[in-house]
């Protein structure tokens, strides 16, 4: 191969990915699948049924606005004002991307330079990390902890941020901290009092905030989704990021949007115009419609806003059981749509696989999910290197699943169970 | 403003567009819109009903593999084995991307490290330069030149490189060519002779080439589009892009994909598992299935690939005859959906246009927007800063429009020619 056929410096290294692996893996249909995110219940039938509708018309199927199709921001601007003091505007304050993933490629691409420090909780949604790296920009990681919780249920809030830890990671440097609620893989909910924190610490250190809060609608019984970007003198420091996929459980149709103040947003319009350009027309449309359905019913039960998490969490506490039942001890979430555990309690015998270089938790998934026709999604996957043995003893499994699905990963369970004993 | 909410240096100076601007000053529905390429006519009753009936199958509405849905990739592998030598590999030789656009993306900034050069041949689809700029990279520009054609036809075969001079622009840090055939906006199929030079340069130079070829199937009479990747030696060394969205006249679905030998196409997959991940699942189906019916009958004159040209070029030849019913002479097309002349011949008094440090095209179109509710696009957007001049007189028009839009360009035009005589 010529020296001059290669790829370039800012990829190096960035090539392997969990979701690669994995869903190759769990792609044989005799395989229950709680890996990747991906919900096999229905999405509303009013948001397939606009898509079916919008195909076909002819003027629906070309080419929009760049930074979102005009239908869509408006939604998204009336929708959200809801929830921010200030009014949004729907064209300089609103850029609609080819998913979350979108918009964080936009903000770390657009905002994010060699040499700065951006700031990264683990564990992290993966693509934090080479994203920020492909920036030429240093990750800092920082974990969450857990406190002791001997005896009692083990949940999400028992995982927190130390406060002082989290004042050491800030410096000169430090561009942008990636903040993640309701928090993937944990299911955590940052409360008021935590996002004041991470909020006094920007606004000291004049940080950038990205906030990702694609499970934004998803929290359970006790709990509240806060903005950071709401908190004072935020707005101006913060990106805030959600997902059409997460939001109507159309995971397929890679809409995403970015909110946040002009003098950012610009800048992740420019990526966005010198990358992709543009978002599916029809998609947009069928989305923007869906939106007006539910933005009219906000206060109903209907409104899939408040009937989803309903949904979710018979199947959280489902799975709770389930995990307990095998002798597990479960971080029940408080939001989001995984559950995570320490499966190394199971005791299973790894010995016949092969790379023995592989963190535990990527072993064990592989075993489970040749052995048990069980799949997961090791938690190691949402660390960075040096810190992986923090987290491999740990597994995601994912309940955005229809009753089939579950009933099916309950008789796996139960067969083991009778296996063990 | 504090310092560090600024934008990353990558950008700097890249966020004006000429698509953002000239859309905007055509959205007015008085004005005969022949600027953006945009089909008006209808997209094959086929494509939309495979989208409409798609959407309604829930599995199709999540998450499909990152590298292309596995049905459309064997689509494209099974439509394009048939002008390569060679078979190509569904998966490792293809991506899916968010259209040519994503496509052209990718493979820059997969492929292009901060001091190389890389060769655009002018006038370029205007997304070129800020790609490649914002890789780092320095743009290489070579000209297009025409020979005199006094008397005769001006013709896109008249336009050129002069071999000397791209020979003269290669050197030891040129990593890629970008060509574009059926070019955009001049029109020109390269011959099999004009990319043998190209094709010897690569190899002689060692230098990637990515060939963007989105109009690959709209070719008239007499001409015949040919892939430099099946030129010898140029498999291992080229990306060959194509789009959804002129294949289909679905503009708006924004797929497209990149073809071309593994070693190269796994760095561009790289990009998109750290920027998108992955293409809308709905839209990616349907247009499988799409390609299906008309991979199918390739040889009859129904398919979609020969109906279109077929279609457009009678548009084509009623838009010369306009154009020279005004005193024009449009340089005539042999391929893609776009034609351009120089309109200083009008004479238009352009003294009431404001702003005095834009190109003339820039304030022409403007002007015709203005006073004749006829838009076009200026052709020195598709030049950069300092060869602008070359092509200010010069404006293109779009003939992908259904016959009453036509019809709606004409009476302007007599109309201008009555108010001229
Ligand atoms: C925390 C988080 N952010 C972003 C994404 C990506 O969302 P999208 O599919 O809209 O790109 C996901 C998807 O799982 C996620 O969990
Ligand atoms: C030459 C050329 N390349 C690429 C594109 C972008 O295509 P897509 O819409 O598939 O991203 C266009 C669109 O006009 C084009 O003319």
């Amino acid at each position: 191969m010529s020296l001059k056929i290669t790829n370039a410096k800012r990829i190096e290294g960035l090539d392997s990915n969990v979701w690669v692996e994995f869903t190759k893996l769990a792609a044989d249909p005799s395989v229950v699948n709680l890996g990747q995110g991906l919900p096999d219940i229905s999405p509303p039938v009013y948001v397939k049924e606009k898509l079916s509708k919008i195909a076909a018309i002819d003027s629906l199927n070309q080419y929009t606005r760049g930074f979102g199709h005009p239908s869509l921001v408006k939604a998204l601007a009336c929708l959200y004002e809801k929830f921010y003091q200030n009014q949004i505007n729907p064209n300089k304050e609103i850029l609609v991307t080819i998913g979350a993933y979108g918009s964080l490629f936009n903000a770390i691409q657009g905002l994010i330079d060699k040499g700065d420090e951006v700031i990264i909780i683990m564990p992290f949604y993966d693509c934090y990390e080479p994203m920020v790296r492909m920036a030429g920009a240093t990750p800092v990681f920082i974990p969450l902890r857990s406190k002791p919780v001997d005896g009692k249920r083990w949940s999400s809030s028992d995982w927190t941020l130390d406060p002082q830890e989290l004042a050491s990671k800030f410096n000169s440097k430090t561009k942008a901290i990636i903040l993640n609620t309701p928090h993937n893989p944990i299911g955590k909910v940052y409360t008021k009092e935590e996002l004041q924190v991470i909020a006094d610490l920007c606004i000291k250190n004049d940080t950038l905030c990205i906030s990702d809060e694609v499970y934004e609608w998803l929290v359970y019984t006790g709990n509240k989704h806060l903005k950071i970007a709401t908190f004072p003198g935020m707005w101006e420091r913060t990106i805030t990021i959600g997902s059409a996929g997460k939001t109507f459980s159309v995971t397929g149709w890679k809409l995403g949007w970015s909110i946040g103040p002009n003098h950012l947003i610009k800048h992740l319009q420019t990526v966005q115009q010198n990358s992709v350009y543009t978002c599916a027309t029809p998609l947009q449309e069928a989305l923007a419609q869906a939106f007006w359905i539910d933005i009219k019913r906000m206060d109903d039960p209907e409104c899939y806003f408040n009937s989803l998490p309903k949904e979710l969490e018979v199947k959280r506490d489902r799975m709770v059981h389930l995990l307990e039942s095998l002798g597990l001890k479960p971080i029940v979430p408080d939001g989001g749509y995984f559950i995570i555990a320490d499966v190394s309690l199971l005791d299973a015998d790894l010995s016949d696989m092969k790379d023995s270089n592989e963190p535990y938790d990527y072993k064990f998934v592989k075993w489970m999910t040749k052995n048990k026709k069980l799949s997961a999604i090791p938690v190691s996957a949402f660390c960075n290197e040096e810190t992986k043995l923090q987290f491999e003893k740990f597994v995601r499994f994912c309940f955005i699943k229809k009753d089939s699905t579950l009933d099916a990963a309950e008789e796996i369970i139960k067969a083991w169970i009778r296996q063990k004993s």
